[in-house]
C-alpha cells in the first residue's frame, strides 16, 4: 500500500513515523522542507509538491488549521489533482463549516473523504496511542483502518458524516479548557484562605478528578510552569471559538464557552501569547489580584 | 475510647457503623429517632438528647447544613454542655462563615475542634473509603486519627485552621458542578450535529476524563436517569452558593460559579427540585430547545 | 400631624428636612447624635431613643441596610413599643426576605406598614424630587400620602404587598449597575481602537442613552473621577447580591447579575473599596490590561 | 454636485431620498430593481450597474452587511472601476476587519474613503435626523459634509482612521442589546413577585432610563409586541458577534457580550428568527419558566 502524508508538525511527524515504522511506503510533504528530514532519515520519500504525495492509495493530512487546509486542498488545487482511488484522511482540528465544505468538495469530485481528528499530545502520538475519532463512508474507513491502527490506541467510530468527528473534537477541547478554568478558579478560592495550591490540586486530581487532563494541566498550574507550550494557549482560544461557531450555526447556547473565551483573552492581554494552555490559570489569579494585595485576611462582612 | 456520633443521615449512619464495627463504644443521637434503629441493632447506644452523646472522648457530627449545626451546637447549647476533654470532629459541609464562628466558639470554651468534611457517596462511606479533609489543632487530630482511619480511605491534612477544610470541600463541590455543566453543554453541542449522547459521553469519560465524577454523572446524563437523587440538585446549588459566599468574603471573582448558579436555577425552575445533580444537563438541553425544534439541520450562515 | 423620622444619613436627613420645612412637627432619632444637629437647627425635636420618635401618627425610617433595620425594629423591640395608630413607612433598601418578615411582624401586632424605597441621590432628596416606590395597605397609603409628596417628585404605587416595592428597588439598582458595566466594556473596546473615552461616552449619553444614569456615571468614567463615592461601590455589590437573593427565592436565572457581581468583586480586589460605583469601569480596563500593554496595535489574525 | 447611492433598503432609501429632496443629482443602484422605483419617482436616476452610480463626485453606499460590501466593491470590481476624484462614503455597519481592509484597498487605488455608519431607525432616517459617526481623511470629509448634513441631525467626528467609526457603531449596538437584556432580566425578576411588567417598565423608562433605546424596546417588551421586526433579532446577534470579533483582535474581554450572544441564541432556538430585537426578552422569561409554572409563590428557603 502506498501512502502520502501532508503536514509534519510535532503531531504529524510522530504519526507519519509510525506508518513508516509499520513498513508502509510513505511519501511526505511539508511546507517548510526542514521538517521532512527526520522522516526521510526513517525511510520516507520526500515530495517537493503536495500533489506528488497524493498519488498513493491513501493520503493523510495533518495541517495546522482551517487556513492551511484551505490553501493546500482548495485554493492550491490539490483536490482537483487527486485520483478517485485515493482516500483522503484528514486528521486536522478544523471548523465544522470547513468540514462540511470539504465533504461537499470531495463528493463533487468523486473522492472518498474521512475525518479522523485525534486526542493526544506528541508523546502519545509517538507511542501510537492516540484516541482517534472517525467519521466517513464505511468502505473508505474499512480501507484505511489498518493504517489508522498503527497511529491510534483506539478508534472511535462516529458514523458516515465527517463533520461529526470534527464537532466531537471541538467539544472535547472545550471540555479541556473548561476543566482548566474550573480548576483555576477553585485553586484561587482556596489559596485566598491560605491553602497551598499544590496540596489542593494534588488532592483533587488524585481523587475525584484522577484523569489525564486534570493531572497534566493541574501539575503545570501547581508548579506555575507555563512554558514551553505543549498546547499553546492561543490555539486553545481558537478551538473554543470554533466550538462557539459550531454552536452558533445550530443555535446552541454555551454559557461556559463564553466565560472561557474571555478568560483566555484576559490571559493573552496579560502576556500569555507564547504560553501553554495551563497559563489560563493566570487569569483567575489576576482577577482576584492575589499577588497584588496583602496576604493578611481581608474578610468583609456581607 | 468512648465515642459520640450526632447526625445519622445516609452518610452519617454509614460512617458511624464503621466505628461500631471497629469495636468502639459509640453513642448516637439523631433528631428523628427512626434513623437510630439500625445503629442500635449493630450495637450502638442511643442517646435521647445530643448532650448525652457528647460525653465521651470524641464527638463526631454529620449534620445536614449550617442551620442544623447552628441549632444543635449554638442555639441548642450543646457547646456549653461539652467537656473540655472531648474533641469535636465536624464532618458536615458548611459555610466558611460558620466554620470560622465554630472555631471561635470552641476556642472560647477551651474545646478542641477539628473540621473533617468528606468526599464520597453513601456507598463509599459504607466501605470506609471516604476521602476525608482534615484541619484543626495537631494534638486533637493525633487523638482522633485512629477513628478517622476507620471511616476514610485517605486523610488529607490541611493545617491547623479548621475553615480551610471547609473551603476545600466547597471548592471540590464547585468542581463537580463545573464538570457536569461542561459535559452537558458539550453533549448538547454534539447532539445538535447528530452525535449520539451516550457515544459522546462514553468516549470522553473513558479517555481524557476517565475519572469518577465524569463517569458517574456522565452515565446518568447519557441515560437521562435523574431520579432518585444521589446528590440532590438543590444541595448542589446550595454548595455553589456557599462557594460564592466564601469567594465574596475574600474578593475572589469566580465567573464559572455564576454560570453554574444560573444553570441550576434554570433546572429548578423547570422541575428538577426533586432530582439528582445530574439533572443540571436538562438546562443545557432546554436552552438549545433541542427537543422542541425540528431535528432537521437549521444551519444559518453567519 | 405628628411625625417621627429614624435614620439621618445623607438621604434621611434631606428627606426629614423637607417634612420640617413643610410645617410638620417632626421628632427625629439617629444612632449617632451628631447627625441630629442640623435637623434640630431647622426645628425638629430630637429623641434620645427610637421609641420616643415613634409616638406620632407616622414613623418614617431610612436606615442603612438589613442589619440596621433588624437591630432597631426587631431585636431592639421598637415594633413591640409602637402604637397601632402609627403608620410605619420604611424607605430603606432592604432584602425581599426582610421585607416579607417585616410585613408579617407588623401584621402580627396590628401595625400598618408601608414600603417606600426611593431612587435619587442626596441632592435630589434635598430638592424633594425623589422617585418613590410605594406598596402597602390602601388606607395607610392614603393617610401618609401628603407627607410623601413633600419628599417625592413622583409616587409610584405598586399595590398592597410591601415586598413589591423592595424588589422593584433592587431591580432598578441592578439596571444601574448593568448600565455602568456595559458602558465600561464598550468604552474599553473603542479605546483599544484609539477612540477617546470622553468622546465615545459623550456621543452615547447624549443620543441613544441620554438619560440620568448613563450621563452621571458616564461622566465619572470619562473623567476617571471615582472619589468621593456618591453611591459607594460596595453598596452597589450588596444590592446586586440582594437582587440575586430575591431571584434565587423565586428561581429566576439572571446571567447579567452574575457578571456584575464578579466585575464588582474584581474592582474591589483591585482597591475600589472606598470608591464610587462608577469605579466598576476599572475592572473592564484591568481585564483588557489597557494601561499595562503597549499602545501599538496588537491585532492577531484569527 | 453629482452623487451616487448604492443600497436602497429601508435605511438607504430614506437617506437617498433626503439627498434628492435637497436638490442633488442622485443616481441610485440596488441589487433588486424594485427598490429603485420610489427613488425614481422622486427624481433620482436609476443605474443598471453599480459602476454607473459611481461616476459622480461622491458615492454613498448603505449595503446590508460584510458580504454585500465585499461582493459589490471587492469581488465585483467596483473599486477598480472608480475614479480617484470620487469620494466613497460607506454608511454600512460592517466588521472592523473589513473596515480595515477597505481602507487599505481604497488607499492602494488612491481613492478617498470615509466611514459614516449611523444610529437611528428608518423613520429617523426619513426625517434626516440620524446620528452619523464620521471617520476618514479631513479633506474628504469636508467635501462631503454638506451632503451628510442633509441626512443627519448630528455628525460625530472620530478622526481620520475609518475603522474607528465602525467600532463605535458596533459598541453602540452592543450597548443597545445590553440595555434590552438587563431590562428583560429585571422585568422577569419583578414579575416573579407579582409586579406588572408594563408598570415596572414605565417606571424605569420614564425616570432613571428615560432615553430612546429603553423607551422604544421597553414598550415592545411590555406589550409583548415582537413583530414586525424593526431591528431584526438575528442582525442584533450578528452585531454582537462583530463586536466580539473586534474585541478578540485587540484582546479585550467583554463578559456581557458573551451573555448577550447566548441569550440571543436561546431566543433564536425558541422561534425568534423573524422577530424584533426586543424578543430577546423571551429568553429571560423562558429561563425562569414563568409561563410554565404555577403563578403561586414558590419561595424556597435557602
Amino acid at each position: 500500500m502506498k501512502v502520502g502524508f501532508i503536514g509534519l508538525g510535532a503531531m504529524g511527524a510522530a504519526m507519519a513515523s509510525n506508518l513508516v515504522a509499520a513498513g508502509y511506503h510513505v511519501t511526505v510533504w511539508n511546507r517548510s522542507e526542514a521538517a521532512t528530514e527526520k522522516l526521510a532519515s526513517l525511510g520516507a520519500k520526500v515530495a517537493s509538491t503536495p500533489d506528488r504525495a497524493a498519488q498513493g492509495d491513501v493520503l493523510h493530512s495533518m495541517l495546522a488549521n482551517d487556513q492551511a487546509v484551505r490553501e493546500v486542498f482548495l485554493d492550491g488545487g490539490l483536490l482537483d489533482a487527486m485520483d478517485p482511488d485515493t482516500v483522503h484522511v484528514n486528521h486536522a482540528t478544523i471548523s465544522v463549516a470547513l468540514a462540511r465544505q470539504l465533504a461537499e468538495e470531495h463528493a463533487k469530485r468523486g473522492l472518498a473523504y474521512v475525518a479522523a481528528p485525534v486526542f493526544g499530545r506528541p508523546d502519545v502520538a509517538a507511542a501510537g496511542k492516540l484516541n482517534m475519532l472517525l467519521a466517513g463512508p464505511h468502505a473508505a474507513i474499512e480501507k484505511v483502518k489498518p493504517l489508522l491502527e498503527k497511529m491510534a490506541g483506539k478508534l472511535w467510530p462516529l458514523g458516515d458524516n465527517p463533520e461529526r468527528a470534527n464537532v466531537v473534537k471541538l467539544a472535547g477541547n472545550f471540555l479541556i479548557v473548561s476543566a482548566i478554568e474550573s480548576l483555576s478558579e477553585a485553586t484561587v478560592l482556596t489559596r485566598a484562605y491560605g491553602v497551598n495550591a499544590a496540596d489542593f490540586i494534588e488532592l483533587m486530581t488524585s481523587t475525584l478528578f484522577a484523569s489525564p487532563v486534570y493531572q497534566i494541566y493541574g501539575r503545570a498550574i501547581a508548579e506555575q510552569r507555563f512554558t514551553p507550550p505543549g498546547f499553546a494557549l492561543p490555539l486553545g482560544l481558537k478551538d473554543v471559538m470554533l466550538a462557539q461557531d459550531a454552536a452558533f450555526s445550530e443555535r446552541v447556547p454555551m454559557p461556559l464557552a463564553g466565560v472561557l473565551r474571555d478568560s483566555l483573552l484576559e490571559a493573552l492581554a496579560d502576556g500569555a501569547e507564547g504560553m501553554d494552555l495551563s497559563a489560563l490559570a493566570r487569569a483567575s489569579e489576576r482577577r482576584a489580584n492575589l499577588s497584588g494585595r496583602e496576604e493578611t485576611s481581608r474578610s468583609i462582612k456581607r
